[in-house]
């Protein structure tokens, strides 16, 4: 049987912390699922979210992906055809529902305060009117895991009721995530053994054993995986389908997606992670930007001769790439591939390439950090070897920020004079901030010589918070990413006046731009 | 046996990317984790980094942590009485040493360029040579578990080479972070069955197995266990320790600390985060901001009931706390418990209730955010409840930055004119940067009317630049966490400017610290 994969951003995930979407947001997120070619999307509550409905009417379904509604039971002293959650799962129009009910006694009793029978009675008679209805029905076993450790006889009865009343799907659910990969595999097959139906896994993170709770259960016969793609969601967030994709298709010989869709698994991760305005973290499995990052020098040195040395799988399989890292643990090795781009004939122990090294260690002690700002980290080799010829020169600049009247800020103005050659420009201007005052301002004095800086603008701008915290007065790092509408290129400033980091960042930006429209 | 506990986040985990330790850096933190009750820190690599030998000089031991050198073993074509690696490994001065071998027979072959033979010579050679300089040595096998998949007779021989020249541990490494738990088990198995010395593990992330890897090998037998506090390393990075302790303590009945230390689980993590200067996932297992935060209206209203239906252990053994996130998904019951400390007599239907969720709604889409800014929804609520008097007002201010020659910026300075009750206070003040100035400025003035805000200072000051990424004008989201001493509060403003921003989560913080003390 195929194995059925159910994302859960859109339900789930909006249960992490930060986590909110827009309609909007929504159909971009399923869009991408369904590209991506997941089987499954549980797209929200209609009942608890008038938002949600919203959703499902303007979706519809997607190429592979099909809608999934979501909510629990019927009310425990509602007859299931009077529930009013029912009929917003129907009003949905979906094929699929999912439908979440008690497999622990401890909750039955303490939390929805019914008898273990009344609990059996309402999965029974909830099931049982979907169907009717003609939904297929995906049983969601809120914490069978902890139910299965305290009342084994109950958790199955709870399952075998749900398979008799109609369920396509068993779906165990380890809500509080606590399970280890041993005891998932122990009760899966105990399921497997009692139930003809489909059985699927829905893990969580709170013991960091999601992604192998959901590889255990996998092992032991589920057909059907519930996750959200990057791992949002409640707590320490679900099992990431994206990590357990990439491990069933590239360790385990399973075929979910194309290897084409698989190679887009990377920026999938990231567009979703973007809507949802989070950063991915950068060591995240398969896609994070440190998944395949190598700084220790006998690491880089080991991938440059045979990349299967130090990564467990190629990185281009999921749209990922393999990077060295500078910095001052970075083996002169990494250091000096990065230099000799400028001047092939240095070699390790050239003064050229020692004097880059104590440059960087002093500068990344200041607060500086080239492993992303690449163009900083050039800068400041052109400047080592000699060859760098600055463009301008700031002589000074002021800053005025003022407020007048309850927290309207009135504009902020800047005022610049920069040195080009023998010439002098003087010249101002207004802008959101103080930032982006001085920004505005260098710009306008520098196309006056510089007409091609024009084509230049600022794709992101960083600002983060260093050392000495706690205080205004701390340092400060920006980076700033820029393109001229072909190349795209990073650079750091670092400072414990946050108007003078974002100034250098954003001078290494323009004169790399120049440097490199000249070369 | 006792499990012994090596950290190596002032090693393994100085190779994450952005990661860079200042020797006073790495004191701190293997002054916290000996204060944790870790047994041994691997703490850098005294042959490839001179900063490393000045640390080794500077720590000694701990009360319960012992520090450990880390390096290769002797170069293929050196005696182990020659090698400077070696040599330096001895010069550190600790009773233990880890020296890591190969033990996949591909990278004998291709990376190192020696004969199967003669790998087993370095590490025999190696280990006997520090042995008889009366060193404690680890032998931390690389690649065992990719290597025992290879050709698993001679991992065995690796293995069974190093017990024999005296190793006090072998420690299995799964160095590219590829395999899953049964299989680590199974080889496990495999070791002990072979050989009588102690076995350990170390565990890397990036098929997200480390956690689990961790516990299946300490299922199998293991009886020394490695990774990085926080989970920091290579790549994906390594096992986190915060996250095997807990599950070990709480879960598997070993006695790794005392609950007081467990109890510093929390604290120590973030110091170390602090130090390292990376923000701590907020989902992380145990230790996140996240672990035990409930947002979803019923998941809150079940652990309102009891906190065992959504929380695998309680929070406060681990030192975290169970949170309510407030935000416009918090079911109105999340909201109206946040409420009531304010006025007990509301209830979900009272038009307060509904005006200050429709607000909060409002803000949360400008980009305010309150679930970790609880001060500022305290001051949000008492202004709608009509209980909010304004101990100030911020009549105007300006603020002048400027830079002169070469990059040394000038101190900013602030003039600021604010009104209590009648009166009037102008003052000005200078600071690292327009924020601090500003900040200095507001106190100087109020402290005039207040004296009671000098107990207060700011313990942490972030920057997150917010949608409209994209330019220097973009969205920007101040949060500053405040303390009096006694008490710790956090407000948060957002402006596209972010001095306004600043001055608005400044002020917020300033009035809550009034409200409070006045209370």
């Amino acid at each position: 049987m195929k194995l059925q994969i159910l994302d859960s951003t859109l339900r789930d995930g909006v249960q992490g912390e930060g986590i909110s979407f827009s309609v909007q947001d929504k159909l971009k997120i399923f869009s991408a699922l369904d590209k991506f070619g997941i089987d499954l999307v549980e797209a929200g509550n209609p009942f608890s979210n008038p938002k949600d409905l919203e959703f499902f009417k303007k979706a519809g379904n997607g190429t592979t992906a099909k809608l999934v509604a979501f909510g629990s039971t019927a009310h425990k002293d509602v007859a299931a055809r009077d529930d009013e959650n029912l009929a917003a799962l129907l009003k949905a129009g979906t094929e699929y529902v999912s439908v979440f009910g008690k497999a622990w006694d401890f909750h039955v009793d303490s939390i929805l305060n019914a008898t273990l029978q009344q609990n059996l009675e309402m999965i029974e008679d909830s099931i049982a009117f979907l169907r009717k209805n003609g939904r297929k029905v995906i049983f969601d076993a809120e914490h069978f895991f902890d139910g299965w450790k305290s009342n084994p006889e109950y958790a199955m009865q709870v399952l075998k009721t749900a398979e008799k009343a109609g369920a396509c799907v068993l779906c165990l659910c380890d809500t509080n995530g606590g399970t280890f990969p041993d005891d998932v595999k122990k009760a899966v097959k105990e399921v497997k053994k009692q139930t003809a139906c489909a059985v699927g896994i829905h893990a969580h993170n709170d013991n960091g054993c999601a992604a192998a709770n959901t590889i255990a259960a996998y092992k032991a016969g589920i057909t059907h995986i519930q996750g959200t793609f990057i791992g949002i969601g409640e707590r320490c967030g679900n099992a990431s389908l994206a990590t357990a994709i990439a491990n069933l298709q590239l360790k385990l010989g399973e075929r979910i997606v194309s290897d084409k869709q698989l190679s887009a698994l990377t920026d999938t991760a990231r567009y979703i992670a973007e809507i949802a305005n989070i950063k991915l973290a950068t060591s995240m499995p398969y896609v994070g930007a440190g998944a395949f990052s190598h700084k220790g020098g006998m690491h880089a040195d080991g991938v440059a001769k045979n990349p299967a040395s130090f990564e467990h799988i190629p990185p281009e399989k999921v749209g990922n790439e393999r990077r060295y890292l500078i910095s001052e643990v970075s083996g002169r090795t990494a250091i000096l591939s990065a230099i000799k781009r400028f001047d092939s004939t240095l070699d390790k122990n050239s003064p050229q390439t020692l004097a880059i090294t104590e440059k960087l260690k002093r500068l990344e002690q200041q607060g500086f950090q080239f492993e992303a700002a690449v163009a900083s980290f050039d800068m400041l080799v052109l400047k080592e070897l000699g060859r760098f010829k600055p463009h301008f020169e700031i002589d000074y600049f002021k800053i005025i920020s003022s407020r007048i009247e309850n927290g309207v800020a009135e504009k902020a103005t800047a005022l610049i004079k920069i040195k080009v050659g023998d010439s002098y420009e003087i010249t101002a201007d207004e802008g959101n901030g103080p930032v982006n005052a001085i920004d505005k301002a260098l710009r306008k004095a520098l196309e006056v010589f510089y007409p091609e800086l024009k084509a230049m603008h600022l794709l992101d701008y960083k600002v983060r918070v260093i050392g000495g915290a706690g205080s205004t007065a701390a340092v400060t790092r920006v980076i700033i990413e820029s393109t001229d509408g072909d190349n795209v290129w990073t650079t750091v400033g670092v400072s414990d006046d946050i108007i003078s980091a974002s100034v250098a960042a954003l001078s290494d930006s323009l004169e790399y731009m120049l440097y490199i429209s000249n070369k």
